[in-house]
């Protein structure tokens, strides 16, 4: 179970991170979509291991196909499937790992789940299961650009402690944020990042930080009422990125400690529609898009696989010293900005349709 | 759309604010649990308006009813209903709100969406709806305590820039909790905090905070992978809620921005099973419960309802100083606790059941 | 589970056949449709007990009362909830049945999957709970008459071996059906079927039959390919309701038994549309509406409450003579017509919705 | 949307008929299940065009792969991927389609819906989509099997007007209904079902008939009660298959003919359980399995496709007489059995996780 996101845009993802290929099942994409291998290449390119010096060693060439649901250019209403071949997979990495769950890792959870473990690598735990994401996210920022001319950028705002300046108020680009392998649109604040990366990488640490992402040209009303308000539908998006501890939508939990007269927005008329003059409410208000810019933080915490030794226990309860081998990033951050876009899109994208139409 | 909550444990809440009454049908109860509506009544209790000086004036004796599902204090595996009715509805103190959309309220974004709108009060955006969550749950909550032993305990860990000291572990009380009427188990945080609600309140103001919740007695293994791990069930549940802006589990956006080699959590023998000798990651990972105490934190923003009047916009843009009469609560934290115990109840049944067994 | 129908038309029942109520909640009814109780009473009185000599001597008064989703006879966009209260149940009636299981009734399975009972009647299984979905029926035919001019109507068209000559090629009204107590349009048909179920009923005995049931008005390209055909959810709508045991579209079995020839529909031009000369299909081709008439037949078993004595075994396996009490009736036919058009209405309400737009 | 079948065991369908593969994901199969590709390709082959002179000359081999899900032979808990590749497609055969819909087909309805068609075949709608159910029906059946001991066979019990013997009393293994041909395990009709095939095919006819499937080994109390019942998931199962036009469980039509002192099943103990002594109910009281045998019928139509000329119109409302080349079956009954087997054991394996434990 937990493998479907969306309810009408309706995307499964499949494959272990050491198997044969990882893929993505999309049942409900509308008709008459234009699409081909193209839209969706440079999305997984941003998320590919082994792209800059700040991500892991793992190589993989990440090449998209797609195999059903489009003839010609364009989408039939069938399901798009989506198939990523794994190549560079190294199960003697992780011969150790049979005898020792690694700390804040999925290993213990899994195997008191199911019994029974992929032997290497993380199985479906894995991020390499997030190119599955990043490819069905692409085909879903497709429909919401073509039909709705809705645009999707995140960056990279936090590492560690070093913070970027504050962007949410200007239409950042995927140019802007890419023209640094750190992802953060400010050329000195991204500098200071990479620096941040390298220093725990060359220690065998790691270290977490925060993804902002901003979303234009929403109309009002998506969402649903009650339970599937557009920030619970990307809180949860967000949640199931792994390596996601934090989810803030607008000004956050800083507003939180603000008052009523400081946080409102208030309504002011814009073109044909009421906009308002503040945002602090992210674009949301009783759950449903208000038009204004989707705004939504996303905090990662350090990765769990680090070189220094842990004095932890094996499955057996006896203490031991692990050491991992293996390939891995010093820091999810650079290489999260485009799994988060997906996730946005994903979202959107159901929400779209949920909101009527065939989005 | 969205007004269901859960898989396995399905909740749908039904009811406008100001209508004859609310309530909750729940698919998927187990047969044979305890259940009468002395079990669901206390956490109503607490949850309803008019309790202390802290809250909103209306008054709702909030008395619950349940008119299916049981016969003879146990649950016969069909589908639970639950209706509480609404007494105390003023329809005509929403007189104004005709003509302009409350500021940072759903007015706005619920007349866009449907091109009608409850003529008084929230309708289904309004915090009424609560009630039958906090039903609800109570019902989940007999499951989990009766089935697997676990206890749920929330409580408020900030109001404005007010903080309580760090009570995540150790095993706190609803007793404790309620000792004081802004549900802050530390009685000196919870002065404070009262003085800041009252001190709003005065200026007809309003403020935010921050609830702390932790789940005791989960065993490892719950949520499901992928898209329905465990975290992102409990966000979603959170950010559903009225006012919810932000969510963090374990160490939270703090934990991001530190490194690998201080926030994992070290394996170590507890019994029968294996335990972590820090919780940073909050009872959760890979997205599945380990086993240790679940700890989430949830910021709410500041109510949107102030006295003060505020420069806004009519529905046709028209400049207006809108002046918002009715009665709200000056900060919704108090409230609030037992509507979060109640979705974490409601998440983690469902959770149970998905894990297989009858909960 | 299994108390909801439907993905996007929602509707949840509740309630057993001896507790106070019985209702539904509809999840996904569109904003700003005209609804007002009346509206919903006339197919509650057609299928009511105690309504003619044929049925049961069960006295219900059936009165619907809407309790949310609606105002000033529109409704929100939000849950429209109705309630139907039980007035004359007798729990003394069903003391025997502690004992011993009904044959071919749900006593033994429902006490095996359970383990519990509802001590007086069927609890869930009961023929009762089909009044909540005639009232959320109801709702689903005013959205399809209002937004897409469909007509629903369905008609008795066997009771035992008495046929009615086939009338699926005219447009039967529910006035015509009505016209005589056994519901079938052809008055000496009807005057038959009423005298075999007049007889058996002196035999303390019970007679099944077969309903028809005809839609007219459906757009081409309803239903969704693959599993959510049209002809497959209408098959598990009717099969849904209580004593179903067969179903068929268009020519069904007779037509499965003759060649492709004499089977297949020839396109023809009606208007601005592609039409078939003839209607085999049922009205459906490839799972989809083709936009002519839906056309399909409900066989009805015997009820299984019967007068006559009965050599069966009790719950501890012992055999036994049962003689069942209470007032149950002696061929559901004539009550079950506004039922099976309630199924197709959610059937087809729930199709328009998938479809796109709101209905 | 509609590609996806089961709410627990949940399969996900994809592929055009003319594209490069077809297949499908399950979500929900449990861990530790043994499951080879050997498993798989038995049904597949039973099913494969061009397997004997009585079916299609389409040759595929249809060799499945896993490529998800499984390691070492067991199955992990994530999604279990199988993918058949597309080899013998002609697209030139289907070039007279573009202009003209072909009669009881799904190109004109498709057309409708999405606006857009697949240019060769029948796209989802093709026969061939069948064969990815089969190859996740018999990951179903392994579940089915190893954990609960159920077996299915389904065979051919009437071609046109010749009818088999009624075999439902006794166990009756596939390697009897693969005996002959024509799959059905009375050799003597077997060979007169071929005959009429035979000659049917000379025609350039094509002929329907009807199948008859028998579960042995259900525990009782599966299905979910109202609208989930056993029976009308079956239903809905087999009227999701292509040419499915009636589905009747236990004695149906012919039953609901009858009268409730001839139909009901009296009870009877066998060994520690109640069974009973006919089974005209076909395994399924109150919509939930009784332990009996599950026995249930279903109708397939003649192929719509016909080499003798058809006088139709084209999209653009001209008559016309439309000759329709290309390879297609002359009765879909002898590959029918192994897609109605698979169809029976994906809904029973998805209400055995529904009955709670891991299946």
């Amino acid at each position: 179970m937990g493998n479907t996101f969306g309810t009408f845009f309706r995307v499964t993802t499949f494959g272990e991170s050491h198997g044969p290929m990882i893929g993505a099942v999309i049942d409900g994409c509308p008709a008459r979509l234009e699409l081909a291998e193209s839209d969706i290449q440079p999305q997984l390119d941003r998320r590919r291991p082994g792209q800059s010096r700040l991500t892991t060693a793992r190589s993989e060439q990440d090449r998209v196909r797609i195999v059903s649901g489009t003839e010609n250019g364009l989408t039939l209403g069938s399901p798009v499937t989506l198939l990523v071949e794994n190549a560079d997979h190294r199960p003697g990495d992780y011969r150790a790992l049979a005898q020792a769950p690694r700390p804040s890792h999925a290993d213990y959870t899994y195997r008191q789940k199911y019994g029974i473990l992929a032997s290497s690598g993380g199985g479906r735990a894995s991020a390499r299961e997030t190119a599955a994401r990043v490819a069905a996210g692409a085909v879903a920022e497709r429909l919401l650009r073509q039909r709705h001319g809705i645009e999707i950028v995140a960056w990279v705002s936090a590492v560690g402690t070093v913070d970027a300046p504050d962007f949410t108020d200007r239409p950042v680009t995927r140019a802007e944020v890419d023209a640094h392998i750190a992802r953060c649109p400010d050329q000195k604040t991204a500098e200071r990042m990479a620096e941040l990366i390298d220093s725990v990488k060359r220690d065998g640490d790691s270290v977490g930080g925060i993804a902002t992402c901003v979303c234009r040209g929403l109309p009002p009303g998506w969402g649903e009422p009650v339970f599937d308000k557009l920030s619970a539908r990307l809180a949860a998006a967000m949640l199931s990125i792994p390596a996601c501890r934090a989810f803030e939508i607008g000004s956050g939990f800083a507003g939180c400690r603000s008052q009523g007269s400081l946080q409102n927005d208030l309504f002011v008329k814009k073109g044909s529609r009421l906009g308002t003059t503040t945002n602090r409410s992210g674009g949301i208000q009783g759950g449903l898009s208000n038009g204004e810019p989707l705004v939504f933080r996303t905090g990662f915490k350090p990765p769990a696989t680090i070189a220094i030794a842990q004095h932890s226990a094996d499955y057996d309860g006896q203490n031991m010293d692990l050491r991992i081998e293996g390939r891995h990033d010093p820091c999810v951050l650079p290489r999260a900005v485009p799994v988060v876009e997906a996730m946005a899109a994903l979202t959107l994208a159901d929400m779209a349709l949920a909101n009527g139409g065939d989005g």
